[in-house]
This record gives C-alpha cells, structure tokens and sequence, in this order.
C-alpha cells in the first residue's frame, strides 16, 4: 500500500505544506519508505521529480521542500511495495503523453488480476501492476477519443468506466491529471478538502507545522487537495465513498460518478 | 542554437564533471541560458531533470553537481532558443516510451522544414521543432518495428535513415538514447572522446577544474563522452563529419554511418 496526495486549484500554488506531510509518512511517521515521486504541471506539460530512496530522507524531497515551484496541479506518491521491487521504473507516478499533454498518474492498492486487460500502444517500463492499469486506461481512453475528447462530460464517464473496470480486478485508489483536471478514484481510502475563503490555519496531523492560509491567499483562491488520508488535523476533510471517482476543476468538484 | 552532452558508458558513471563543463555554458561562459534538462538512465528508464532557468545559476543543476547519479547512459542540454519560447514544455531533452523503454532526445540546431513531416503516435506537447522531429523519428521507428527491432544492424540503420530525412530539411545535430545505446546524429559540430586505459588528467575547457580519472576507474572501462564542442582543454577529442550518425554502445563506437 501507498500514499497519494493529489492538488488541483484555480491559482498557481505551492504543495511545499502537503507534501512535506507526505513525505514524513515516506520512512518516519509511516512505514511508505520505498521511493516517493512528485509531478508539478506547467500547462500540458508536467515537471516530475522521482526517487526509489525513502522521501523522509531523501535529498531530493529536502530540495523540493526548499524550492518551492508553484503550480495548478500535481500529484505525488510515497511508495510501500507490495508487488514490483524497489527501483526508478516502479515508483510513480508513472507519466505518459497523450493528445499532446502529458498524463500523471499514480496508485495506491493492489490490481492482482491486471494482466488479463490487453495493452494497445502503451507498454509498462517497470513491473507493477499500477503501471499496467495506467496502460491500459490511457489506451482506452485514446480508443474512445483518438482526436482527444470533445465533451468533457463524455471524457469523464469514460475515465469512471475503465477506472471502475480496473477496479473490479483489485484495489484501485488513484489520482490521473492531465494538466487541466484531476480524477481521483476512491477504491478503500481516499480524503479531499477543498480550501476557499474565509482561509483559516491548518496543522499538519503528523508534525507540528502549521501554515496561516489568510495570510498567503486571496478571496478568490480554490485549492483541493486529496490525500490518501487526512494530512491535517484541524480541518473537516470529506471521506470518499467506495467505487466513486471524484472530477476536481478549478479547485472545484464538478463531478462525482459512480464506478 | 544549444549545446549537447550525452555519455555512454560500460561501467556506472558520474556526468558531474562533464555536465559542470556544459553548465557553465548556460549563461556563464556562453550565451545558451534559455534553460537546461538532464537526463539519466537506469536501465529502460529515465530520470529527467529539466529548468527553464539558465544552468549556470540553476539551484536544480547545483543539487544535481552535489548529489551525483551514477548511470550508463545520460544526455543532457542547454538551450539557446532559436524558436519556441523559453518554457518548461520547450526544454530538452525530451522523453517518450517507445516498446517499453524511455527514449531520450536532443537536438541542436533549426529543422524549419519539420512540419512536413507528418505525424503518428506521437504528439509534441510544446511547439519547438525539435520535439516535432523526435515525434516524426520515433513514430517512424515504431512503424517499421511494431514489437521492436530484432536486429541492432537493421534499427541503427533506420535511425539513421529518418535522422538523415530530418537532416534534410535544416541542421540537426541530435542525441537519441535508449537506455542501452546513445545514437549521435552531426549536422554541423559534434565532438566524441572515448575515455579508456591508460587513463590521465582532463581539465574543463572554460574552467580550471580538473578530474584525474586514473584515480576514479578501472583498467576496463570505458567512457564515451560526446559534445557539440569539446568541454575540456587537455584531450583529444575526435570531430564529427557532417552528415553521419553514430552508434555508442558499452563505451565503444560501434558504427558509423551516413545519412
């Protein structure tokens, strides 16, 4: 099992916050010490940094913390294998380009019977089963829409029915972008909140770092954040329903569809 | 225009001193500050490193001097935009998967003919016409090797057959990596040294910081290293003939064709 942690918002904004309480669960306040990895969109195109050493004393995650890169959307992941060894090729999020955008994605659970879904032009580079299922929902998706998607409403029941296809052959939690939008699939366990004003502080749930968001916000920001479970211990996150898939846009939920 | 580094190796190897040599050439010693991408393999897959900002005062491409990652095959680049504006999107090198493998690309040099070329599976997601190339190449490649070559002679052949087409319609200089073979394409300049025993003292050309790798390796390896100048002052480096492409495999030249 693993950890996600998806940010989607309508304002360039920094995960240094979320991610630093991801990663204390990548080897120190969680046993997710198998690589973490952490992709930052700058329009269609995503930034991703990747690390198969343990977050809480990688230096790439310390270098990350103290270089915070602003951004609409990203999606990170400690990792805690359960099929698949540790190494570069296995730790997500896994990314590829379709329609000319690059598509982030990772994993938390496990698909055993993933293998029975034929691949079309996407292959795995590592061994996992996440990577496999990103595969295939990514060729789905460019067989339904081989110019890319002209109704997003289309786009977003074909994301649920293959997400919710996978997820008939295991457990299926994960978080796709594709630089404008997250889907977040809650299989077992998956959190969101949604910051707006009136802003107020929040304290990490592991650590005690706390960050004033009036202070460094306008009335107008959106920011959702999904977490694998709640980073925060002094906000109201909303618990996903099994088989759900959340649409966030804008830092709004626009979307909530069974799968 | 920009310049390129790649490094193909039969044993695992640090670019730190070489890639200090290229750095500096992004806006300390030469003009090429529109940004600056690293990429390093393990096995099929690659780690990528890229900034829009100029190397030479890059807190990303100081952490990746601090922290090297030994690898046996790496290209890396600094831009000098000539079209395309300076984004993340636009900055080399670039990346795909291609029959299960990272494959790994930069260029040097204007193709302005490119959008000739038409397109398969692969989309640019900037609008450089060096990523429009590598799309053409690849999809090209993927067309006369669905599942993959089966003969090196047969797929050496084609890259340089397509690279040749490219070649036709501007300047391109290009590295195209695999994860175990570097391709390197000359157009106008391109420079190759292949570093084996006896080994001696290298000094960079634009600094004095030198390397004595007698002291650092074993009588067995070997190290190609390839530039679109020669980055240090006290060896002989070998300069490319317009027009001809060559194959780097476990630290050797192991073909050199026309195209």
């Amino acid at each position: 099992m693993c950890e996600l942690l998806g940010m989607e918002c309508n304002v360039l904004t920094d995960i240094v916050f979320s991610f630093a309480g991801l990663a204390g669960r990548g080897g120190k306040h969680g046993p997710h010490s198998d690589g973490w990895g952490l992709a930052l969109y700058e329009g269609r195109v995503a930034r991703v940094f990747l690390d198969p050493q343990p977050a809480a004393d990688s230096p790439l995650a310390k270098f990350v913390r103290e270089h915070p890169i602003k951004t609409l959307l990203a999606i990170a992941h400690v990792r805690r294998k359960t099929r698949g060894q540790v190494s570069l090729a296995n730790t997500h999020p896994f990314v590829r380009e379709l329609w000319g955008r690059h598509f982030v994605y990772a994993h938390n659970g496990t698909v055993k019977g993933v293998r029975k879904l034929k691949l079309g032009r996407f292959n795995p580079i590592g061994d996992t089963d996440s990577e496999h299922a990103f595969c295939y929902l990514l060729a789905a998706l460019h067989h339904d829409f081989p110019q890319g998607p002209r109704s997003q409403v289309d786009y977003s029941n074909a994301v649920a029915k293959y997400a919710g296809r996978i997820g008939k052959l295991g457990s299926f939690n994960m978080l796709l972008g594709d630089g404008t939008q997250l889907f977040a699939r809650c299989a077992t366990k998956l959190h969101y909140i949604i910051r707006k004003a009136p802003f107020a502080k929040a304290t990490l749930a592991d650590e005690d770092v706390s960050v004033d968001f009036a202070a460094v916000t306008t009335p107008h920001d959106r920011v959702a954040v999904i977490a694998t479970t709640p980073l925060t211990r002094d906000e109201v996150w909303t618990t996903g329903i099994p088989d759900t898939l959340w649409v966030f846009r804008k830092g709004k939920l626009v979307r909530t569809l069974a799968c």
